[in-house]
């Protein structure tokens, strides 16, 4: 089984990274960016079919290790 | 409006920081997990309504910026 997990900053949590792209795509001529957030994603295959275990295992794979709860969101979506 | 760009690793590209997480779930204790693979996503916010045009500054940031098109492929999604 396929998953996906996004993880993202969450709102007003500054992200400096974001803001060097954002530069660097103005510099570059790319018109009409007005921000930019980066995050990460985390393309996880799972052994198994059953869908409820898999994303409680993924949630808690977020919550000990790919994310940073305190500054980051995240989100599992679980696919085919 | 809203975009979101995804960067992956093409198939084939070794990926030692998925492997070092895999690694690191299962030391964990996380079940199930047969390989991890990651990417960056990248949240953009752009000025104007034109969505062909925001695709086309988008692709463009890809190939100029925010992936190497060697070893990665990227995704363009616009929201609303």
């Amino acid at each position: 089984m396929k998953a996906r997990v996004t993880v993202t900053l969450k709102t007003g949590v500054l992200d400096p990274q974001g803001k060097a792209i954002e530069g660097a795509l103005k510099s570059l001529g790319i018109e009409g960016v007005e921000s930019v957030r980066q995050g990460k994603v985390f393309d996880i295959e799972l052994a198994g079919a059953d869908r409820a275990r898999a994303e409680d295992a993924l949630k808690a794979a977020c919550e000990k290790l790919l994310a940073n709860t305190v500054i980051e969101n995240f989100r599992v979506e679980i696919g085919g």
